[in-house]
């Protein structure tokens, strides 16, 4: 039986932690496997992530944990089952490639249930690993009509997760407010630096010792939703503004990679533009 | 008003956590400003570390702890007040020099109440600092009458922690045992590799791409106990067996402070050998 | 036109620089592209790398360095054209796909000929690249009978290197001596600790805070010869050994494709069991 | 004998490797301890560091050189002999502290010939490390008059280069050029990244979770000098702002103290607002 994983998070007050355990062990006697807590002392906001097993009820829990937590608390009740994700992508195959592989392997806790893109490049590739993909090019089509394409194929999926992996078209605030805090993308560069296009080339002409990559769920503000993960590679003057990108494609699809596992695995809150991360 | 800290760790079963809480909350109405939990897979064993405020009475704390917990509970109830600490060093300066500016700013969670050598060569450095230096040399000496004496002085100071800044000679499984989990030693090279004499000569001779640090506890089992915190930096065949210790030297001190601040702080459990870092 | 490279390496004398660049400029007027060189300081030893574009009578020009250049020395003039390699693997399976992909898209400078392993597991993953699959079980075969039959299926290819991607069994000294420093191997843990079976799970018990890899060609030491590259990752108490070895791969994988990267471009000398690279 | 240091950089042409050896080594048998060149391709601009050793005439060998070489070659030739630096700081301790213990130990190849402040906070571990400290406090004297003073005592020591050591006043740009590609600067953030004020309370809002440091040459431009080392550290949500800045401070202090190795051991080309550096 997969375990059941409850997410909590309220403004803080004295007792939190034995009140939810009191219900889980006094009313249900349930096996808790991992517990992490976390007070964010700015806001004074907690944040409780429980790993249980054993029988309940869902309804019957949930009500009575509304019952003894404060009134704007958020709750979700869920488990590690394998969640529907649809991934969205470009040309640039390498995290792609990463996220097919591992799912071929069953090594990504998700369903990939198709890839979308507006080049079909990348449509081999996805069919050797018999996903579905849908090439919805933007060609002749105004940014409105080929985003609403795009939403349309993608809620056929009704998807937990959007991951866009290496998508290169922005989405509009609309698109976004369809998946709150479930759009997961890599930036390729280190945020908040190299806001924009050709992040290596500005890295390249600015001289740095360090590339990096960013995965963030996405918001409206390009680029600056809250981030999940970071990593960075040394680089040098050796290095041109191609091999830049093309080292920083070994840390893009890791750090996506990453992301994804601590996404997946119900380990991340979103609180305030930044993310808590039970590792 | 400092934060108390209580350490508990004992075999899991059902309900340790409501157990726990329910006294500090319900008994107590304490404030729990930290709570971290793990519980190791393989022996099924509880570790939990709260860190609270508020007013309780010590002796009848433990006492209803112990009574709800089961009897091989071990439980520690301390502080964040600075501890005192006693630095056993060498000749070589880099982990002292570190710890000695540290401590004279403040940033040592720690009374360095002396520093003690086989050498006198650090002594002026230490008393810039005005930190006492007892310099015991081992010439003439038998190793169990300059252990002896090292020890004689190192308890006269009774110090919660003997740290280890690159003090070069082996200390006997007598000595240890006055310290049992209280020693922390700094490996100059990555454990378990390069074990005894001349590490980084030896590091040199494979000719590795990376140089580590080891900080650990130490046991009767020569750079075999619990690892509290490693780190590793690269080099290459450019480097000679004397620049890999220099380029090792800045790895071992940062490595060393870290896993002070570790043990200090009261996030380290010692498990088997193993260490639990509660970050 | 392809960039040639020249490799030299000779015990150091004065002016070997001079006399090289001579021959390049002078006679040939040759256009240098790039140049290194490194003398190891414990044996005098002397490297050279250039890269260099032209016209050039190939005999010629290495009788021409012969003559000018110390008796004992060696000398590679070779090009950055795609060489043939030949993946031997067993039943894991990371660094078999990255490499697939990345020869897929064109981003490793080999030609993958083709996957020999002793089992099938790999076989439908490989054929979706379209890379030759050879399945020789080692059941019911003598070790020495195996590998010949290994050996032979591999000559057939003539491969310029041999890469162990996950080969999991030891190759003799016989069948090393046919591929001289042109067999890497990735090793599943951070040389020189952990050497032998089961790397995680020592690495597990000992409650390190870093698991690595490295990534070195094959000599008849098991796992002693020259590292070519490493590297590491965190990892702490909240791992198992399972997701140790999880952990491990995404090192293990990006340590092989690097040191790849540095053997097929020709960036690599061993000497004396170390490796020069000029990255 | 300390070895000679000769830094060549002048637009790409064919020989000029050979037409340099050709005279290092046929006109004065000089011997090349180690030979480092670079062609940086987007300008074609040839860099080419030589150590050697050997009996020479100073002039006629500069003279030889200039005569072979591009007429807009740029020649410094120089040695391995300790430089004059003068050490300017404000209030924080970290990097000071680091460069005056490696100073006292030998470890730096520098003579820091005084510590300018325009606090006296660090008045105390200065003198310590018999170093001279000038306290120019700036309260009630206007930003010119100031910065007339620090230039007048900087001057008086006619250092080869300044570090700012945490130094948190702006240079004018003619204080800058004075010592063009002469000062080092710390910047307590990842740059591009938090450019200006608060760089940490700035990370600490976005919720990164790497820090980092870089250490610059120092134009007019504020933080946007030529990079010559960068470092990163991993953070999390547990940081607060002040933890994220401690953190930072031992990065801050180790990439200083890099970047000051590869400056005084002359081993740093700035050209067109980046560095090149043969390590």
């Amino acid at each position: 039986m997969l375990s059941n994983i409850l997410l909590i998070n309220c403004p803080d007050q004295r007792g939190l932690v034995f009140k939810v355990t009191s219900i889980l062990y006094n009313k249900y006697a349930l096996n808790v496997i991992r517990n992490d807590e976390f007070v964010e002392r700015n806001f004074n906001h907690f944040f409780m992530r429980t790993e249980f097993s054993g029988e309940f009820d869902r309804e019957e829990l949930l009500k009575e944990l509304y019952e003894v937590l404060p009134e704007d608390v958020e709750i979700k009740l869920t488990d590690k089952r394998k969640k529907d994700i649809v991934l969205l992508a470009t040309k640039e195959h390498h995290c792609l490639s990463d996220l097919l592989i591992r799912h071929a392997f069953n090594e990504l806790n998700a369903n990939i249930r198709c890839v979308i893109s507006n080049y079909d490049v990348l449509e081999e590739l996805t069919k050797k690993f018999d996903v579905p993909f849908h090439f919805i090019s933007h060609e002749g089509m105004s940014r409105e009509a080929h985003e609403a394409a795009i939403l349309q194929t993608v809620q056929q999926y009704t998807p937990e997760f959007v991951v866009l992996a290496k998508y290169m078209r922005i989405l509009s605030g609309d698109f976004v407010s369809h998946f709150t805090n479930r759009i997961i993308n890599i930036h390729h560069s280190f945020l908040p630096a190299f806001v924009g296009a050709n992040p290596y080339a500005q890295a390249y002409e600015r001289g740095v010792k360090i590339i990096g990559a960013t995965a963030h769920f996405v918001n409206n503000d390009l680029d600056q939703g809250p981030i999940i993960a970071q990593s960075v590679i040394p680089v040098d003057h050796t290095h041109s503004a191609r091999e830049m990108a093309q080292a920083g494609r070994d840390v893009e699809k890791n750090v996506l990679a990453k992301s994804l596992r601590l996404v997946l695995n119900e380990q991340v809150f979103v609180y305030r533009n930044k993310t808590i991360l039970f590792e």
